[in-house]
């Protein structure tokens, strides 16, 4: 297996993303080759004792950052590590993408250079969802899609739930789809429609999530449309930061509180911990015609080694071939459901 | 001025409710008329030392629970104490009407007994929203209006704007729209069209805010549609509890740990309170013509008594007309929307 890592995306790119390759190819056959420019990932490199064979540069005279606009970056952008590693990816001379970059640029890239896969709508953006204390779900779709129709919302369930069990190895996922209320009969137009069709599938659906129970972990693939998706991952992001602000703060106030939060240090220090989910990999764009993977911007070495990972079992258990064939399922509830309008 | 209290609703009716009413009264000069079962009612009225001038009861043979539909219930149970008091709200026996009561019930009755204020499309919840180690914001819609279109969020806007004012006394509020970026071009079809309606109020707009900021009070008053507001409000109630049960059993894991939680106590008993937004007061339906407020179903006297106390500025300050005349912005802003198109 070949593995293209984007050499230039992310906050630390590329140092980081090149030792996370170097420790990547340590727990692995396969190969790695790291896309960018040459001189800058080759210097990085040779900090390293690796591999040669395992580890190579391809060069890329092009980056894409993240504050220009996504399609005109793609379009234009001929010799971007993006690009190049995408169609890599497209022309077999790769069998996955991974990259710590512009998430417009890889769903764009992903979008134009393979295509959606036929009988698929809308591709989605799969992010891990920490559960605190638990072990975490995994959320379609996190953005990609701010608009949706119902039967997105189907696709982003039967998607996630292929994912959740090929990648992530949980078998039955329970998928839940968010909602204002628990009844089949309550939500808004887009979900009240979503529900009858993803109680049609052969998955465990386990029918309406309040938001309050996400957290908590009461399903494994959350489905929701992209919009209220990004609320969530942001929110929870943000409370989270917020709490354990305040809760930092309170504990530093006067000797007696000081006392105590040291005797908790090492209880403080694990809970932030609850909030790393980089051992669970990226965030795979799913719906295009090949493994292209999301990883946070902010990645440090650690997870780049853990998405590389995570990526063999997305190539090696044909996680794309599995989406395309059941594609017929969402196509055969999506009429089904039309005829009766 | 006469307030007029369900004595019916809530998990802790009429006992908490009695309560809040008595320790109101002895704050204020206005009448309270609790309306519900005068038997129950007067039993839990005779618990206290009270001016009998001051609390009355309004007999009502019938009560209206969460788990009735609320439009139908609110059709056939017309001496429900729900129906009878946002009726005398509508007569002129009342000046205002606050439940902890079923929030269906409540929307449905402000409805179709008050009605619409002319205008106004749709009438919305708007509940204040914690801020941890801050003040908090209000948000609207917190649920009413699963369904919205762009108009309904400049009135929402333009609503909530008012009552901060008015009633909780925040010069020159920060109106935000709940969003997945910043930049005026992003989001969905829905806010893309919102920003560019509030943009044009005369409100102090700060635009585009991230869920990530929310729970950090970029905004005091915090726009979104109803499906949105419902996810934001469940979602933090049920990470913040998740957060606090995790701390909670990792603090008591060990003899060290517990004894840095003992050390600790007060200040997690102190945030703790971080979350008790009582003295706010409760969730006024805001566009329906005549004060309706919903308070939390688990309210304690304490928090009847502050909504019952928040209720005079919704009255006083004339909050339901100030509303009325800033229809005509309203609609000229919409009007010039549509004629773009």
């Amino acid at each position: 297996m070949k593995i293209i890592l984007d050499g230039m995306g992310g906050d630390n790119a590329p140092a980081a993303i090149v030792e996370g390759a170097v420790l990547a190819s340590k727990e692995m056959e396969h190969q790695i080759l790291i896309i960018g420019d040459q001189e800058l990932i080759n210097a990085e490199l040779d900090k390293y004792k690796y591999n040669s064979e395992k580890i190579s540069v391809v060069h890329a005279t092009q980056a894409i950052s993240n504050d220009e606009a996504p399609v005109r970056a793609v379009r234009s952008k001929k010799d971007s590590s993006i690009v190049k590693g995408i169609n890599m990816v497209k022309n077999g001379e790769g069998d996955i993408f991974v990259s710590a970059g512009s998430t417009g640029a890889l769903l764009a890239g992903g979008l134009f250079i393979l295509g959606r896969i036929q009988g698929i709508d809308r591709p989605a953006l799969a992010t891990i969802y920490p559960i605190v204390g638990g072990i975490p779900s995994l959320m379609v779709d996190a953005g990609a899609n701010t608009d949706c129709k119902p039967n997105n919302l189907l696709e982003f369930g039967m998607m996630g739930n292929i994912y959740m069990q090929k990648v992530l190895k949980r078998d039955n996922p329970r998928v839940g789809l968010v909602n204002v209320g628990t009844e089949a009969a309550k939500g808004s137009t887009l979900t009240k429609a979503a529900y009858e069709m993803l109680e049609k599938s052969n998955m465990n659906f386990i029918g309406n999530v309040e938001a309050r129970e996400v957290p908590k972990g009461i399903c494994d693939v959350i489905v929701t449309d992209g919009f209220t998706g990004n609320v969530i991952l942001k929110l929870t992001e943000g409370l989270a930061w917020n709490i354990l602000q305040v809760i930092k703060k309170k504990f530093t106030e006067g000797a007696k509180a000081k006392l105590g939060a040291a005797l908790l240090i090492d209880k403080l220090r694990g809970f932030k911990k609850e909030f790393d989910y980089s051992e669970y990999g990226g965030a795979p764009i799913l719906g295009v015609k090949g493994p292209v993977v999301k990883m946070h911007g902010s990645s440090n070495a650690n997870a780049v080694k853990n998405t590389i990972l995570k990526g063999i079992p997305y190539v090696e258990e044909n996680v794309v071939d599995i989406i395309q064939n059941s594609v017929l399922e969402i196509e055969e509830i999506t009429l089904s459901e039309h005829e009766k309008i």
